[in-house]
């Protein structure tokens, strides 16, 4: 089964916002064995919406369109679907019923427009929305089934989750593509390359290597496909298996597990907690542990320490270590990742201090230069890290770095 | 001046990546007065690549092409467009040299893809990348130019800033399109649009007003074009006086500006520093103000206190408190305003303590529930929230709002 989006929204064409939707429907539906053969984002227009649809009904077996479903007046995409589809509004009782019963749920009054989004094409098939108000649709002719979905994110979730998916998978049989995506963590894209040189020009015409860079992380995706389809699961293991003894301390995980993640669920395993003490990355360090569900069981808390006052006050950094070796050192990042595991009272402890920029850079230290220690046991490790972009590629690598590193000292890979 | 956007890219397609880099475009392109028409992302496919350009020359003036550039084995867009505008590959010595050069000053061995990397179809004008080794290049064919650039976004946005956007800047006279957003926190987008119900019924046909929800911030886009074109500015002036007067305590900016930074800007203008005592959000807020340069100049830093014994021990947070009303409360979150702003000696505070979910919620205080307290000079605001969606959204929407209240403290509009 191969399938087309197209994304409704001029707020995406004027680049106020990045299609998420369109990345978390193709991923979604990749995992259904239904490969995505083109996006498409066109404006809140009927016309467009209209020549889209021409070309890609009867050429996809499956177009997803999101957005222009919404209550307020810059939404069209109902309308013209109906023109489309040469079928009449009409009003479903249960999806009023539904809407009526989200207004009182939450003690807020309907009006006009809401109603209206309860009205549908009489010819499609309507799909429950229990996280909003717009109903989804799926309508098909021309061997192609077309579903309309809300825009709002977790409306279109659900309605993917719930109604969607379990719809397509009963139709697609399972083909042999089989994707694997290998994560690793401190090495740039071209070193990478250069790194599994022999490896790619070994691989069988049916695999495919690509490597997806992003602050921090390279994701390589492998997809075998065609004609090694039978043997799919067995080369994957093999290439896996040369890939970790290339790059063993780089690979943290499979299939776009986060680092967080991984190191929240390492630390759990061990029963160790975990306190993180951070200048330069500002709290984001903690943020991304604490963005992993159950994370409150192994962190205690953290010390942003950005003005060097806290970093002596706070965490008892000795204040003539910072006079004679400055913020950005390792005897301070040292003392950074001891003091705030000795006030916390955890088993861990990560530290960070440098220089994000744009502005603070100097020739013995530019912008960039990360001190970041790592904590565990009787061992403390400090390294000194160049990194490079902008304030925000800065402070990504650095956090992804940190985690890595402490990942690391706790497996004793280090 | 009209244009596309073609992203090349299995990554995108497969949802493992979403595309910021046709974001980042379209908002840049809009600014200087060129409208994106159509987005589209094909696979690393020279048919695919083909026949959409095939489509997309002669009917725009101007496309752009990302993606498909590197020096790693996935990449063939190259080769397509040699192929398309039959046009063989010449190694351009200016280009080597430049390879060269990055490669010799990050003390990098080149490797043979690298120096292919210097190679461009002949009938186009070479971009140079001074951000990667991959060079851009410029095509013109049936009245429409066609930019390719690399995928990887610093290099992307490096080369538009360079030599896209210059270019053409010098081709497009500006028309008289306005587009303005206001920027509001607080209120979710369907009751906002009942608030603005009155206001929208009374705009001009060429006045366009959209909604862009995201969790805990609405932005609100009006684009004004056509027959009002020459008074649009006096326009806008009118449609925002309006928009201040129905929801003042909502709108914190305009044009994309983030809460975080106007923040940090009244902060600084007053000459205050803040701190911040975190549970739920976990650094998330810290995360935000310190993404802002500059932020050390107010931004002490913070106490992240997940666990209860922190905010006892680092925040002072009275026991018999947290046992009498439980982490989750205004007693204690008060408390922990109060704590941080004494333990770093900052004027103003900002804490947060609440159920992020997806587990802890209880039915006194189920998932969503955050209170937030702000404090400045002798104020000590504490407030009760219900946040809806994932940890994430949950998340987001506490940080907005806590900044938001804070602000509000500070204007002294609470």
């Amino acid at each position: 089964m191969k399938s087309a989006l197209v994304t409704i929204g001029d707020e995406i064409l004027i680049g106020q916002v990045a299609d998420t939707n369109a990345a978390w429907i193709s991923s979604r539906l990749n995992q259904i064995g239904v490969a995505v053969g083109e996006m498409v984002t066109v404006p809140d227009d009927p016309g467009q919406i209209t020549s889209t649809l021409d070309r890609y009904m009867g050429l996809y077996d499956l177009v997803i369109m999101t957005g222009g479903l919404g209550p307020t007046k810059d939404d069209m995409t109902k309308q013209t679907l109906a023109a489309y589809f040469d079928s009449p509004l009409v009003t479903v009782p249960g999806v009023l019923e539904r809407i009526t019963a989200y207004f009182n749920e939450r003690g807020r009054r309907m009006i006009d427009s809401n109603i209206r989004q309860a009205d549908v094409p009489q010819v499609c098939q309507v799909l429950m929305n229990n996280q909003g108000t717009a109903p989804g649709m799926w309508f098909e002719r021309d061997g192609t089934i077309l579903v309309s979905l809300p825009g709002v994110p977790y409306e279109m979730e659900g309605l993917m989750e719930e109604e969607v998916l379990p719809r397509i998978r009963q139709l697609v049989e399972v083909p042999g593509v089989v994707h694997r995506t290998v994560m690793t963590q401190g090495v740039p894209e071209s070193y990478l390359a250069e790194l599994l040189k022999d490896l790619e020009a070994g691989l069988p015409a049916c695999v495919k290597l690509a490597y997806m860079p992003q602050p921090g992380i390279v994701r390589l995706r492998l997809t075998i496909s065609g004609k090694c389809a039978g043997e799919s699961e067995q080369m994957l293991e093999v290439i896996i298996g040369k890939l970790e003894k290339i790059i063993p301390q780089h690979i943290f995980g499979y299939d776009d597990v986060s680092l967080e993640k991984v190191l929240g669920e390492l630390l759990a395993e061990r029963g160790l907690t975990v306190a993180t003490a951070e200048s330069c990355t500002g709290g984001n360090v903690a943020r991304l542990i604490t963005s992993v569900p159950g994370s409150s069981g192994y962190y205690t808390g953290s010390v942003i320490a950005y003005q060097d006052r806290i970093k002596t006050e706070v965490l008892q950094v000795d204040e003539a270590l910072i006079k004679r070796f400055g913020a950005v050192s390792r005897q301070v990042v040292e003392q950074m990742a001891r003091g705030v595991r000795k006030q916390l009272g955890t088993d861990t402890a990560i530290a960070t201090s440098g220089i994000a920029g744009p502005d603070g850079g100097s020739e013995a230290k530019p912008v960039g230069t990360i001190w970041i220690a790592v904590a565990c046991g009787g061992r403390v490790i400090a390294k000194r890290f160049r990194f490079g972009g902008s304030r925000e590629r800065i402070i990504a690598q650095a956090s992804y770095t940190a985690m890595q590193l402490l990942r690391r000292l706790v497996l004793d890979h280090i």
